[in-house]
């Protein structure tokens, strides 16, 4: 790499015309969260998800909707389960979760039942954090150690 | 989805502690540039970039330096050249490219000269776009098709 100083032609001042443009911007952020069960780390899961879509301390508990997720095993459910709660966003109610409880939590069937505390998202009231597209699978981990009393889950999601 | 209305006790509005964090934020951009020839095509991509990191309105031309980049394929040449582009970038100068100009452009020893004019990065007088971390051969395309005047390139950049 040399440098040259000194006299520039007119030329050299001449800047070409833009021939570019910037496609598909893609970007992703990775949920850990953790429990004293699976359960509570699914439920953190839950609320880590809501928590980057907006600053949770500006959301009210005002109505509760229950969700169900099914899947054929762990990582079905945890995905299953984070994109039903999406879906509330989505659609209407247009739920923001400040809080999520699951009340069933059957690791045999692969179920959950879950009820969804908080209010619709509103403009103004709510600061607009960063929309989240989709979940993945993506390097998705479930750490299920009882003897450890670690229980973790990682899960990569679109925004 | 069911919809609950109405009483709530105190034990709903608890708010479990945070048991959750945030990781490995990751984002890319692609580039995509194109010319009336090959060389131009490499040139608006090189601008391309920089124009990703900073708005080249505010930018000036008062340095020029020289790069060079050989490699083994086309690919492998597009991808040394940028990587050579984000060098002057990353370590002294500091460069910002306005423009650049590949003075040799050969396609057989898969070799560019290229003259990069610019300026020093200084904050306050060019503003901050976002960080190039480096340049992927994700996705890399090179279309040579010169009977339609077809000279077209796209990159993944990581930012």
């Amino acid at each position: 790499m040399d440098e040259e100083s000194g006299d520039f032609t007119e030329d050299d001042y001449n800047i070409p015309s833009i021939k570019y443009e910037y496609l598909d911007h893609t970007a992703d952020v990775q949920l850990h969260a953790w429990g004293n069960s699976m359960k509570e780390a699914f439920e953190q899961c839950g609320m880590a998800m809501f928590g980057y879509m907006t600053d949770l301390a500006y959301v009210e508990i005002k109505e509760v909707h229950t969700i169900e997720a099914n899947a054929d095993d762990m990582m079905g459910l945890l995905y299953h389960f984070l994109d039903e709660l999406l879906y509330l966003f989505s659609v209407e109610p247009y739920l923001i979760c400040k809080k999520v409880v699951i009340t069933e939590f059957n690791t045999e069937e692969f179920k959950i039942v879950c009820k969804c505390y908080g209010e619709e998202f509103q403009i103004g009231k709510h600061p607009q954090g960063t929309e989240v597209k989709a979940i993945t699978y993506s390097a998705m981990q479930i750490v299920d150690e009882p003897k450890d009393n670690k229980y973790e889950v990682f899960v990569i999601i679109d925004i």
